[in-house]
C-alpha cells in the first residue's frame, strides 16, 4: 500500500465576530482539507490550519509523500523534514503561529495516514493509540464576548454579548443546546473587573459547572495576580494569564489557582524550562501543532511523568479536526479536563450527513473504521469556493477589529 | 477479535558462569513465554521474566485478559491495574526485581497483543511503533569475566575469563563472531585497577570500538571518580558506577564521561528527579519493565525532550525477547546507542527455526507480519521440562557465588 497523491483544498468557513485580547475574528475561519489517495483506492482525510504559511509548508511537502508507505509514520517524518526548506534540522522552526512549520505539516499528514491505517485494518483510530478508556469525551462551551454582527452586517442570531449579564445568556443557551459541563471564557477583552463580575456571574449560575477563563497573554502581571486574588475557589483553571515563562511562574507563585497554557508551553522543547520554572500546571495538547496524534500521546505520558494536568486545546474547526480530537481524547488516561472546541460557534461541515452533535456536552467516539468521518465533496466545493472569493490568506483579528474601531491598537498585555 | 485464553510457560535455558558485582550467574536462566489465543484463531507471543514473582504477577492477571480485544491497550492495563493485589492504583509498586509488578505485567502482555495486532494488520510490529528508521538494528558485545565452567563441571567452550588479557580475547571471538562494534564489560568484579586496565587493553586492541563498563553500582563514589579519571576519552559511557541517584550525581559532576544508567532511572516517576540532578546522561530504556513497547516510544520521546541519550537494556533472553527489542530500536528515532544484548550468551532458542544470527553485529528487522518468530513447540517443551526439573525459581547470584567460594558477601558498593 502506497500513497499515489495527496489533495489540499484550503476553505473558507463562516465565523462569527468572536472577541479576544487581539481583535475580533473575521468573517471566515480559514482550514486546509487534505486528502491522501493510496494506490489501492484508500483514501486518507485530515484537517489542519488555513493560514498561508502553513498552507504553504502543505503544498511543498506533499509531493514527497508519493511513494510512502503510510503506515511508515516515522519515514514521513523524516521525508517532511527534507521537503521543507530550513526544516532540515529537528529544531530549525519557520513560524506559522508560533508552532514549527515541520510539526504542523507532519500532523496535517499523520491524521490521514492514520485514517487510511484505520480503514486497512476495519478500526476506529482509536485503536491505533492504545483503545478507548472512555467511549463519550467531555468538552467545554467556550464563551465569548462579541459584536452583534459582522461589520456593515445585522445582527447574528447569538447578538451582543459585551457584559457579564450577557455572557451569561450565552452560557445559559451553550448549556441548554449542548449539555457543556465546563465554561471556559475568552478573556482579556472588557477591563478587568467586568471579567471578574463575569467569572463571579457565571459561578452563581452555574453553581457546579467547572469555568476557566484565557485572556491570551492579555493581563499584566499585577493584574494577573489581583484577578486570581478575586477568582481564587471559582475557577477550574486559568489559562495564559500573562505572557512569557517568566511571567506564567510569577504569576503561579502567586495564587492557588492552577495556571494552563497554549502559548508558553507549545512544543517538547519548552517544557523542561516550565516545569524548572514551575510556571504551569495544565498543559494544553493539540495534535495539530504538537505533532501528531501519536505525539500528543507521547505529551501525555511527559504531563503524567512530570505531574503535569493535561486539557486540550482548539482553534476554529470543522468535524476532521473534532474527530481527530475526539480519538485522541479517547485513549488519553491523564486527559482529565473536558476538551476546547470552537465547532458550535461555526455550524457548518464539509462531513457527510449531520454535523457532530454534543450530547451532555460529549460526544462519542466514532466507532466506524479510521477517523469514522468521510467528506461530502459538494460541501468541500462550496467551501473552497468561498475561500477563493473571500480574499482572505491569513488570520488578522487586529486589522479586522480596526474597521470596528480605527483607533484600536493591538496590545499584549492589553490590561 | 478477542483474546480466549493466555498460557504461560517459565522455562530454564542453560546459562554460562558469568560475573558481576553480586555473584555469578547460575547454570539456568530463568524466563516465562507467553502465548495468547484468540477466538479467530490468532495467537500471539511474548516473552518476560521468569523470576516467581513475575511469574505469579502474571499467573493472577492472566485471566483478566479473557473477552479484551487485543487492540485496547489502555483498557489491558486498567483491567492488569484491577486484577494485581495492590496494583489498583497507578504508583502501587511490588518489586519484581525494582520493577513494577504491574509494568512487568502489563508489557508482557502487551508485546503479544502487538504479535496479534500485527498478524490481523500484515504488518511487522515495527509499523505499529511508526514503521522502521533503520532496517538493520545494532546490537553491543556482552563482555563478561566468567569462571570456567559451572560449579563442579568442565570447563565451558569460552572458558575462565579473570584478566584483562583473557577479556581482550572473548572480546576478539564476540567480534569476530558476530561483527559486534559496540563492546559492553561488566565490569565491579574485578578490583578496579584490573578493570582499568581492561578498558585500556580493549581500547588498543579495538581502537575504534565504542567502548562501555558497568559495574552495576558496584564502586564507591571515590573509586568511581578514580576510575573515571583513568578512563577519559576511552569510554562511550559509564553505565551505574554507584548506587543511588545522589551519588551518581556527584559522580557526573566530576567526570566528562557520560553517566548511563538501568539502575537510578528505570521507570517514569524517576525522571524527574535525574534531570534536575543532572545525575544522568543516557537512560537504558527495556520494554520488560518500562511498561511496554509503546511506552518505549514515550520514553524516547521524553528522553529527546530533556536531551536525555538513550541505549537498551537487556537481561538473559530467548529470541522473542530480541525480536521485540529489535522491532523498538528499529522505530525509536533517538536510540543511538547499539543495544545490549545476552543473547549470545545462551545460545539457544525456542523459536522456530534457527536462532538469529548477528551481521556486523546487527540485526535485521524481521518483515513477517506481527514479531515476526513463532514458537517451536517442542524446543519450548524441552526447556520448560527443564525448568521443572532445574529447581530454581529465583534469580540468585550471590548464593551461587558462595558455593564457589563460602566466605564471599553480598556487597554493594564492594571497591
Ligand atoms: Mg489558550
Ligand atoms: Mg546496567
Amino acid at each position: 500500500m502506497r500513497i499515489d497523491y495527496v489533495k489540499l483544498t484550503p476553505v473558507a468557513i463562516p465565523d462569527k465576530p468572536l472577541l479576544n485580547c487581539k481583535g475580533v475574528h473575521q468573517p471566515y475561519a480559514l482550514r486546509t482539507v487534505i486528502e491522501i489517495f493510496c494506490d489501492d483506492g484508500t483514501v486518507g482525510i485530515g484537517e489542519s490550519y488555513g493560514s498561508i504559511k502553513a498552507l504553504e509548508g502543505l503544498r511543498e511537502a506533499a509531493p514527497a509523500l508519493v511513494g510512502l508507505d503510510p503506515f511508515h509514520l516515522n519515514e514521513l517524518k523524516a521525508r517532511i523534514l527534507k521537503a521543507l526548506p530550513n526544516g532540515g534540522g529537528i529544531n530549525a522552526k519557520t513560524a506559522v503561529a508560533d508552532h514549527k512549520v515541520t510539526d504542523v505539516v507532519y500532523s496535517a499528514f499523520e491524521v490521514p495516514c492514520l485514517d487510511i491505517q484505520g480503514k486497512a485494518v476495519g478500526r476506529p483510530v482509536v485503536d491505533l493509540l492504545g483503545g478507548p478508556l472512555r467511549q463519550e469525551v467531555p468538552f467545554s462551551a467556550y464563551l465569548f464576548f462579541k459584536f452583534a454582527g459582522h461589520f456593515g452586517e445585522d445582527a447574528d442570531d447569538w447578538g451582543e454579548v459585551m457584559s457579564p449579564d450577557a455572557m451569561v445568556g450565552q452560557a445559559r443557551r451553550f448549556v441548554s443546546e449542548h449539555g457543556f459541563v465546563s465554561l471556559k471564557l475568552k478573556g482579556g477583552v472588557l477591563e478587568p473587573d467586568l471579567e471578574i463580575e463575569t467569572m463571579i456571574k457565571l459561578r452563581e449560575a452555574f453553581p457546579h459547572h467547572p469555568l476557566r477563563i484565557d485572556p491570551n497573554g492579555g493581563w499584566t502581571v499585577e493584574t494577573a495576580i489581583y484577578i486570581a486574588r478575586k477568582l481564587e475557589g471559582i475557577l477550574e483553571y486559568l489559562e495564559d494569564p500573562v505572557i512569557g515563562m517568566d511571567a506564567m511562574a510569577q504569576v503561579a507563585a502567586a495564587t492557588s489557582i492552577p495556571l494552563a497554557t497554549n502559548m508558553v508551553v507549545l512544543e517538547f522543547d519548552q517544557i523542561a524550562e516550565a516545569v524548572r520554572k514551575n510556571a504551569v500546571k495544565i498543559v494544553l495538547s493539540d495534535h495539530h501543532y504538537w505533532g501528531g496524534m501519536r505525539a500528543s500521546t507521547h505529551l501525555a505520558k511527559l504531563c503524567e511523568t512530570f505531574d503535569l494536568g493535561l486539557s486540550m486545546h482548539s482553534n476554529s474547526h470543522l468535524g476532521i479536526t473534532l474527530a481527530a480530537m475526539t480519538h485522541v481524547a479517547a485513549a488519553t488516561p491523564n486527559l482529565t479536563y473536558a476538551c476546547d472546541t470552537h465547532y458550535p460557534w461555526t455550524g457548518v461541515d464539509i462531513i457527510e450527513g449531520a454535523p457532530f452533535r454534543f450530547e451532555d456536552g460529549s460526544l462519542t467516539v466514532p466507532d466506524k473504521p479510521g477517523l469514522g468521518v468521510s467528506i461530502d465533496q459538494e460541501k468541500l466545493g462550496k467551501f473552497a469556493a468561498l475561500y477563493e472569493v473571500a480574499g482572505v490568506s491569513e488570520r488578522n483579528d487586529t486589522a479586522y477589529m480596526q474597521q470596528f474601531d480605527p483607533t484600536y491598537e493591538r496590545r499584549v498585555p492589553r490590561w
